[in-house]
Parts: structure tokens; sequence; C-alpha cells
């Protein structure tokens, strides 16, 4: 076992970008003990002052899409132009044993290797609520850490795409050409949230498909309602193969940046972001002291069970719980 | 001031399709006094097993879709096939003083007049959250009181779709040919959820218009990733001013029931939106719970502006809260 680091040595490490302080730093802020999240605490709280400078772009995809590959394309494209990346991943399969869907760092070879990136996967065995809070907090600790892009991967097939929608600036979607049977897995509402949407493995005899696909989406975007911002999400098409496209992106990325800081959304999404970050976290330590209550478990089931046929009306089901619980009035 | 009912009174009005008992038991459960509520929750037992037979329809659509017109016009086609009809408003702006979006039950004069519809506009003074909860109680009591298809409608500018969409078994989205400032108003994503999508107003000179959005919003459409339901939703057309089309909307709300009922659709839908009712009311009482303690919320009100400026970690915002809570561990 490690010797316990001290809080200085935390901050100060996080604070000179010291990559191995910085994983240590998110293992404590993941960690499940209470004297770690206590010290973890501390730690965000001497580290926040150096937070809020980077842009927060999420990204998701099917699997097949992609994503590693246009991750590993467009983070060594921004490296070259001196930016330094963090590569967080949000994975609501991670919770299972097994492996998961977004697998870990080793898919991301190049960029592993790369001194100004740094790749971090989904903390394991936790539920989408306590990922969601982690990630947050680690976002904080790698911008202490002097990084000025963050990349918030997921993978879309579930719930985790608002829930990274919810804590970045940017949404970047990718998508497949051909929009079949691929689709299939992907949650409908996604392609709403897209501040845009890229069009992958746009090369070779996949380039026709590719360019139709885009004035299809482009077509298709058009008729949703607008998104408020001034923004129009374009569509745009990319390879990583033949790295084309990546530098498009990129600029897509400034130029929405640059409008949403100038008529003041950004920082207006990111209070509301904040609000609701501290909402959800209030609501589930409530939920959570409620359940704790191990004796209420049992009966939970049963109410729930007979809730769902259709047998008994919620309302009746939640005064039994709350009546059963101690500290109930 | 009117006699006080007594809960046999209630039920056996409601239970034989007496209109006005019906309106009196629906007032007693949207009072928000204790003995009312008490009563409430007896009439909603005894009625229970009577409820569940009817087909539920969600409809929604921005102001100027045509909505009241639609609505009479579907309503009354229906009632001449023999089917009973309630309309019930869920409308996030009759909160506010001063009228709402949706307009009273005046709206709707042919239907009203009908001995086969019933029109209940929506609760005055409530939350969302709590107008919810009226609306599902409301249709149990409709369905026991023999109304065979009920109509959910509520105005598409707020969260309020996705709540009547978690209370239906089909969602109906009314839009307009000409997709460009009147669509401004509605919310991202709720195209999504449209189990069909029926462009009002095909007649005369907009009939052309019509029929081009018609085929726009079908190929979107198919862009989207399907349902997982075996439905795919059509785009159709109608005029309540020639009255065609109406049928249609009917026609595929039929074969939609059809399928989802042989396929178990429909029953998992219902069992997840009773879970859902279910959660959702115990964590709102456990926030109010919480939330009731008066020298919190100045506290509150502190902190959450301090969180938004990203002065303060939601954590310990959190936990700062928790620890001035009395009955807290």
């Amino acid at each position: 076992m490690r010797p316990r680091l001290s809080l200085d040595q935390y901050v100060n490490g996080i604070l000179s970008g010291d990559h191995l302080l910085l994983s240590r730093a998110i293992t404590l802020v993941e960690s499940r003990r209470a004297d770690d999240q206590r010290l973890a605490q501390d730690v965000l709280k001497a580290i926040l002052p150096k937070t809020g400078h980077s842009v927060r772009i999420g990204i998701t995809g099917v699997p097949g899409v992609g994503k590693s590959t246009f991750i590993e394309a467009f983070g060594t494209y921004l490296t070259t132009l001196g930016h330094r990346l963090a590569i967080l991943t949000v994975d609501p399969t991670s919770q299972r044993s097994g492996g998961s869907l977004l697998g870990d760092k080793t898919r991301m070879e190049t960029l592993s290797m790369n001194p100004n990136a740094y790749v971090r996967p989904s903390p394991a065995g936790n539920s989408l609520g306590g990922v969601t809070h982690h990630t947050r907090e680690t976002m904080l600790l790698c911008e202490a850490a002097g990084f000025d892009v963050l990349l918030v991967e997921t993978v879309g097939v579930g719930q985790s795409e608002t829930v990274v929608y919810d804590m970045v600036d940017f949404f970047l979607l990718l998508m497949l050409a051909g929009a079949g049977d691929e689709l299939q897995g992907m949650k409908r509402g996604i392609m709403e949230l897209a501040d845009t949407l890229v069009i992958t493995k746009a090369d070779g005899t996949n380039q026709t498909a590719a360019n139709r696909a885009r004035v299809e989406y482009q077509n298709a975007l058009h008729l949703f309602p607008p998104t408020g911002t001034g923004w129009f999400p374009p569509v745009l098409t990319c390879s990583a193969l033949t790295n084309t496209g990546i530098t498009d992106v990129w600029s897509s990325i400034q130029t929405h940046q640059q409008l949403t800081s100038q008529n003041g959304y950004r920082n207006r999404r990111r209070q509301n972001q904040q609000l609701a970050w501290f909402r959800s976290l209030l609501r589930q330590q409530l939920e959570q002291r409620f359940y704790a209550q191990p004796y209420l478990r049992s009966q939970l089931e049963v109410l729930e069970e007979q809730v769902q046929k259709g047998d008994l009306l919620p309302v009746t089901a939640v005064q039994t719980l709350l009546s059963l619980a101690p500290d109930s009035r």
C-alpha cells in the first residue's frame, strides 16, 4: 500500500500538472472510504479557484462509430496546436464486471503516450449517479492541473448522453453513414442534443454515402426547433484514417465557444449545470438516507410490485413507506 | 358551501357515470385540505379496480397549431363511433395568475355540450409536479366513470410534454407546415416522442405546403433510431376545417394499440409508468419534508448562489444543508 499523501502534496502536485498526482487525486475522489472523501473534498476546495477555464466537450456515438480512432486523431491534432487535453469517460456499463463497452485506456495508444494528453477511464462499480458526480469532480481536478480541453466521452446507448450533455459546453455526436442497423442501439432524442454532428469514416468507398448522409442529416436538423442559443448545429464528415475533416470539427467548436461566450449562453449554461448538480446531489442524499433504513427494503419491494400491477395507488404506497420511517413526522 | 359528500356518494356517482359527481371528485382530488386528501384517497382506492381500460392519448403542439379545433373535430368523431371521451389538460402555465396558454374549457364549445364528452381544465395554482400527480389521479376517476378514451392535452413549450408522455399509451404531436417561426417555442426532443405526427390545417392554399411538410418530416423520422416497439411513427395531414384526415388519426392510434397490446409493450410501458409515478412521488415527498424545515430556506438561497457561481462545491453545500437538518444523522 502506498503511503497516504497530505492535502498539500495533492494540491501542489495537481497545480504543478503532475499526471501521477492527478491520477491519485482522482482515485481519492472516487474512493468510498469516509476519510478519503473528507480529504478529497479538502483537495477540491483548495483547487476550486483554478477551475472553469477549459473548453468542456462531450462526445458520443454508438459502438462501431469509431469513437476511439476519432479521439486519437482529434486529440493528437489538438496537442500539435499546443493544447493540453484530458479525456474522461462516463461509461454506464462499467458497473458490470467483465469489461465495459468503452473498454479501457489502452484503446488510445498514441494519446496515452502523449505528454500533453491524459486519458482516464470511467470509475467502476458505481451507479450512473455516482459516475456522474465523480466525473464532474474529476473535470475540476483536470482543469486545475492545467488541461485546457476536456473531452468527456460516453457510449450512445443509454441515459449517459444526457448526463454528459449536462456537464459540458459543447456536445459532439458521431454518426455512421447508412443510418440503418448500426443505429439500432442509439437512444432517441440524442440527435437533438448535438451541437455538431460528425459523420465518421468518410473515406474510400464510403465517401459518397457519408456525403449523402451529411445532406440528409443537415435537412433533418433544419426541421428541429432552434436551440435558443443562436447556434445552428452543422453536420460535418471526417475520416480518422485519411486524417481529413478533423480540423473542421475543432473550428466548429471554436466558433460555438466564441458565439456562446459573447451572447452569455455559455455562462448561463454552466450556472444552470452547477445548480442542477447541487440539486440532484441533494435529492440523491435524501433518498440514500431514506433507503438506508434496512427494514424498509422488504416493504419497498412488496409495495412496488403492487403499484406496478395497478393494485395499489402510488400515493398510498408512499404514505405507507413514510409512516415506517422513524424520522418521519 | 355545498354539503360534504360521503365516500359512498362519490364512488356510486362516479361509477354511474355522473359528470357532476365526477367533477366534484376531481375537485376533491385537487384539494390541498388534509381531510379532503384523505377522503380523495379512499375514493381512489374504491374505484381502482374499475380503472385501466381506456386508451390513453397524449396530445401536444405549439400555440397556433389548432389544437382545440383538432380536438373538437377528433372528439366529436369519436363520440359518433360510440366512444366516451374525457379531455384533460396539463398546463404548465396555469400556475400563473391571469390566464393560461391553454385557456379554459369554454374553448371547446361543441364538445363541452356533448353528453359523451367531458372536458376538464388543468388544476390551477400548483407546481408541474402537483399538476402531474393530480392529472394521473383524474385519469383514474375518468376511467372509473366509464370514459374509454382519455385525451391528455398539453402545450408544446415546456417540460410538460415529457410529463404527459409518461402517463399515456400514445403520444400525438400536432405540427404546422412551414416549420419556420411557428416552431420557435417548441422544445427540442419532443419530435422523437411522437407516436404519430399530424400536420394540421392541410386545407385551401396550405394543402401543398402541408403535403411537402409531411414528406419532409417522414424523411426526418426515418433518420431517427427506431422506438424498440416495432412501431414506425407515421406523419399524417389533416384539416379540422374540411374535416379530412381525422379518421386516419384514429386508425393510426388503433393500429398502434393493437400492435403494442399484442407484443406486450403497452403493458410494460404502463407498469414502468406506475413505478416511475410512485418513485417520483416518494422523491417529491422526501424533498418536501426536507425543505419544509423553515430555517433551511434562507441558507439554501445563499448556498445555491455560491454553487451557481462555482465558488462552492455542490457536495459541500449539500453537507452543510444536511447538517442543519434536525433529523439528519
